[in-house]
């Protein structure tokens, strides 16, 4: 059945967070997520495909609409458009304190680039670090360009928001775990004795952590630079900065 | 003086590689990128400014010319527009093997985002590795987007563009230096005595490093997933490996 014009204006709505709330939805393009999503546990309420794709027989049970190109393109959040666009309900899930007792758990303050945080998603993933807790100002996981950067990892690592003022403290009086923090000053990571049990919080774009959960973290980290140039960069891309950090954890050396 | 209109078609046609290399002039916008290369050995040939821009004294011996609103949003190649974009000459400068002698060297087969290719470099930046070779069909170092993603470390960092399957034999000729490699397989980062002298290379996006060269590095190495999860993602992105790589290089412990 061909998609109609309310559809295509929903569709459309949902690129915005307030849109993605009231209607508990979200879009997801591309054929290697939808099958990553058919696969999982979320529910896709529909498929818009493009009028010329062949429909591969495991989606008989979905309902599916088709589109003209023109259509395609006017529904796709990428700069080459997809063949096929899933409709997905959100799903709800509740933090429990339980499941962060163990490994590490990652708290990002205020991060406002999708693609950071789509990028941070798929680290995770990649290091086994199943929990993310983002401040209640942070991008939205669902954003489309969240989604699409985590290339599907966003299916295994799970995305809380939180107060984190009142989150991180809850954490550490339940796990009894070391809250960490990475800034431009503090103690050389490669050198530090990392608990393989705890919270890492990293910071905001622009400013890091905020002044306010400065206080409540435990123990300061830094990746130092190993340049000689005294103008080198003042500081790491934060999703750079997850990776080498979320390694460090993860390697499980003593320190250097 | 305003801007004429065969300077707008000029900046506009250094968008493209082509131009680029036709005129041997690129382009650069943004305070803080101007002014780095203002500090650095690159020679700006002139300045276009927002009329509105008040011009620090600093900028008297350059060349400026004016340009409305509206010229200046045709200019940027960036979604929230300069207000001053600087016309830079390419530099020339020719590969010294006597500089790949000692510490790490990077080299690129094939890369093609630009901005996977500008947080490599300021990956490098941070890490203290003063030379990228990239394989000659690699993005172009000075495409906007490269430019930008740098934050200024393109000028504390040298990219050339070299034939691999030349420069690899020939650096380990007259280095004698191991030249690693990424791989999806291989030995374990994290249990390897990384070399302080070596050349290491990543390979494309899609596709890795080319089979070609993977007959030519000494040793393959690869990061591990710490995932619990079978369906983790199949790979790092390529900066994401390159960040972990060059911190395991140069955080200089042993293995684990």
């Amino acid at each position: 059945m061909e998609i109609s014009k309310s559809k295509i204006s929903l569709i459309n709505s949902l690129s915005i967070g307030k849109y993605r709330k009231v209607h508990s939805l979200f879009v997801a393009e591309g054929e290697k997520i939808v099958s990553e999503i058919l696969q999982s546990k979320l529910r896709i309420k529909y498929l818009i495909c493009d009028k010329n794709y062949k429909i591969p027989d495991l989606l008989q049970y979905i309902e599916i609409f088709s589109a003209d190109n023109n259509t395609m393109k006017k529904l796709s959040n990428l700069k080459t458009q997809s063949q096929i666009i899933a409709v997905v309900e959100t799903p709800k899930y509740e933090l429990d304190y339980s499941n962060l007792l163990n490994g590490l758990t990652l708290c990002l303050d205020d991060i406002q680039d999708p693609g950071n945080l789509g990028t941070i998603i798929r680290i995770c993933d990649w290091f086994g670090i199943e929990n993310i807790i983002c401040s209640e100002n942070s991008v939205d996981l669902y954003n489309p360009k969240v989604i699409q950067a985590t290339m599907g990892a966003f299916l295994r690592v799970n995305v809380f928001y939180k107060n984190l003022s009142e989150f991180i403290p809850e954490y550490k009086k339940i796990t009894k775990n070391v809250c960490y923090g990475t800034f431009l000053k503090g103690k050389d990571i490669y050198k530090e004795n990392l608990a393989e049990q705890a919270l890492i919080v990293l910071g905001n774009e622009g400013n890091g952590i905020s002044k306010s959960l400065e206080k409540i973290i435990d123990s300061k980290l830094f990746i130092p630079s190993f340049s000689k140039n005294e103008k080198h960069s003042e500081s790491l891309n934060i999703s750079m900065a997850a990776a080498i950090t979320c390694s460090e954890f993860c390697r499980k050396s003593g320190p250097v």
